[in-house]
């Protein structure tokens, strides 16, 4: 399995840090922690753990679908958004499909598993990574039966807006393609009714949305994510095959509390907003370093400084107490691209500090 | 999919109970709750959620080696027992496979998902549905890929010695079958070192362990779950095709405190030999039942009134505020049987009173 970010435990044992001392910028996760009232709503149920949770879960799906104003029938739970992104994939079982490079890796390997033949649109540095629209309805054909999208991308933070994304699910349905487009971090992109599919899914058949929970709302460790679903015989296929009470039933229960919780969504909308300028500016300004615009949370960054690779960024950092994601290992990214997240002001400006300091020092050509 | 036991939700709509004021014998989970340690550790690392589960959960695995004197390399975690036979079953991929009947329905369907075609080994009633190990032996061919047991046997809790168990294996082994043996149940069984095969779990390539986490130490809504593979190949195909992060990070934290929770091991040893013995001689000094002799927390039953189904008593139960197992559904079994789980000496008393009514009004035959 490739190296995904967030594994502070292994970050621990290495930099010798405690994992709770160690500043994760590896792992894409809003900082304000977990919200007020998903806490009180473990708190409260913790005792509910001696029974299963409930098959199919719904009143976690109708609170979602009141979330989104979908409905009911359309929406489907996961044990992260991990599982709906490898159930989708199982029910469509394609034999030929179209990834964008670079974007999550779990998509290739969820494919791999069904012995899906896998190619791959590449993303431009020149356009910033933006996707070629154009470009990528010419690539559709009939020979493939699904196309991955991620919106806004990871790891590049590019998004396309939901007009866009019309013409591309249109030709894909045309051509009897299912469009998965992976929203796992649209709750953070500012005007996002311009960008999500969620409001076209009675529209289109050929569309799966995949939602994560737990990035937003901050508890990834809970695992909680969910699918909405424009066919309702593709339903029927996931609803055939998925696992019997795969959500656990706090993830349930904090999940319903959340959507409810719109202080912290109204904090973290705030967070972002001034943040991710405070971050980048930074990253612009500073030598060595070039930073990719962002609509999500996270910015990728292209190291400039030669001999220094993200791999010996990655260790450089992290003897710091720092861990950052080396994008390296993303298909169509190299050894030069790095992934920082987001976090709070004071994690952010020592993340700017250090880094510097590094970039600085290694500039000046020590190991010459 | 078929309905299972534990559906208190549903339960407490159909009644218009509260689902804690609903007693549920249809589940066979530990009347003792949440051990001490458990909700302790969950309390403690409630604020572990803002990260990603650590990959492969390496601690937890360690501490289950440890528990069962295996190589930690033996041990994979999942999502519930349920994601261990659904991943060792897309491992394993048979093409035909061997299942007992009656015996746990989510094997039939996670072989259904990969296209196998299932044939049953019925188990005879006269018998008490022990098995009949020489003619499973001679039912065996190498036309079958995968051999599917429970054992304790899930619903009838009859158990299969670790000798018998082992000729089974053996003569598996040379007509290249993998056996997936589920001891869900084991730690529920007296003198179980008799009976599982985790000792033996070195001697053989072809078998799989299945554990249930949750049942005995009473946190099904958690989900957890683990195997022990007795194949290196087979398990590094399961680690290439499971999702990451499947196990919750509180489900982790739980299990391992859980092991350590020597106090509510033994309670529940102790509970549980003298329940069940107080259940079963209840059930057997009634009129109208039929217990059958089991290992496990939960006792098959079969009911002897004419116009009496398992559907209706059920039914009638409920409107009591007892929900029991309706085992109609179960492959080889009919609408006269019952799963009725052993709990506490309360809740058993109330059953038997409220068994022993129905059973008696119907007898007196008001609605003939």
């Amino acid at each position: 399995m490739a190296e995904h970010g967030g594994n502070i435990y292994k970050a621990s044992r290495i930099s010798g840090y405690c994992q709770d001392k160690i500043l994760d910028f590896s792992a894409n996760i809003n900082p304000l922690g977990l919200p007020f009232l998903a806490r009180e709503a473990i708190i409260t149920n913790l005792d509910g753990v001696v029974n299963y949770p409930e098959p199919g879960n719904p009143r976690l799906v109708s609170a979602l679908a009141g979330y989104h104003g979908v409905r009911d029938e359309r929406v489907i739970t996961g044990n992260g958004a991990t599982e709906i992104i490898y159930l989708t994939i199982r029910a469509v079982n394609p034999g030929r499909a179209l990834v964008l490079a670079p974007s999550f890796s779990e998509y290739c390997r969820a494919l791999n598993t069904v012995g899906c033949r896998v190619e791959f649109f590449q993303l431009k540095e020149e356009a910033g990574f933006a996707l070629d629209v154009e470009g990528l309805i010419n690539r559709l054909s009939d020979e493939f039966h699904m196309l991955l999208l991620c919106n806004p991308n990871n790891p590049t933070g590019t998004v396309v807006n939901s007009d866009d994304m019309k013409h591309i699910i249109e030709k894909a349905a045309e051509l009897g393609i299912y469009v998965m487009v992976d929203e796992a971090f649209m709750d953070f992109v500012e005007d996002h009714d311009k960008y999500s599919m969620v409001k076209c899914l009675e529209d289109y058949t050929n569309l799966v949305i995949v939602r994560a929970f737990t990035k937003f709302f901050g508890f990834p460790g809970l695992r909680l994510g969910y699918g909405l679903i424009g066919s309702n015989r593709l339903k029927l296929i996931m609803e055939n095959i998925k696992e019997p009470w795969s959500v656990n039933f706090l993830a349930e229960k904090a999940g319903i509390a959340s959507l409810n919780d719109v202080e912290y969504i109204k904090k973290t909308r705030e967070w972002l907003g001034s943040e991710k300028i405070y971050l980048f500016k930074a990253l612009e300004n500073m030598e060595g370093i070039k930073p990719y615009r962002s609509s999500a949370n996270f910015i990728l960054s292209r190291i400039l400084r030669p001999g220094m690779g993200a791999g010996k960024l990655q260790d450089l950092m992290l003897q710091r107490g720092i861990l950052i994601r080396n994008a390296g290992n993303f298909q169509g990214l190299d050894d030069s691209y790095v992934r920082l997240a987001v976090k709070s002001r004071e994690a952010n400006r020592c993340l700017v500090q250090v880094l510097e300091e590094i970039l600085k020092s290694e500039a000046s050509g020590d190991e010459s």
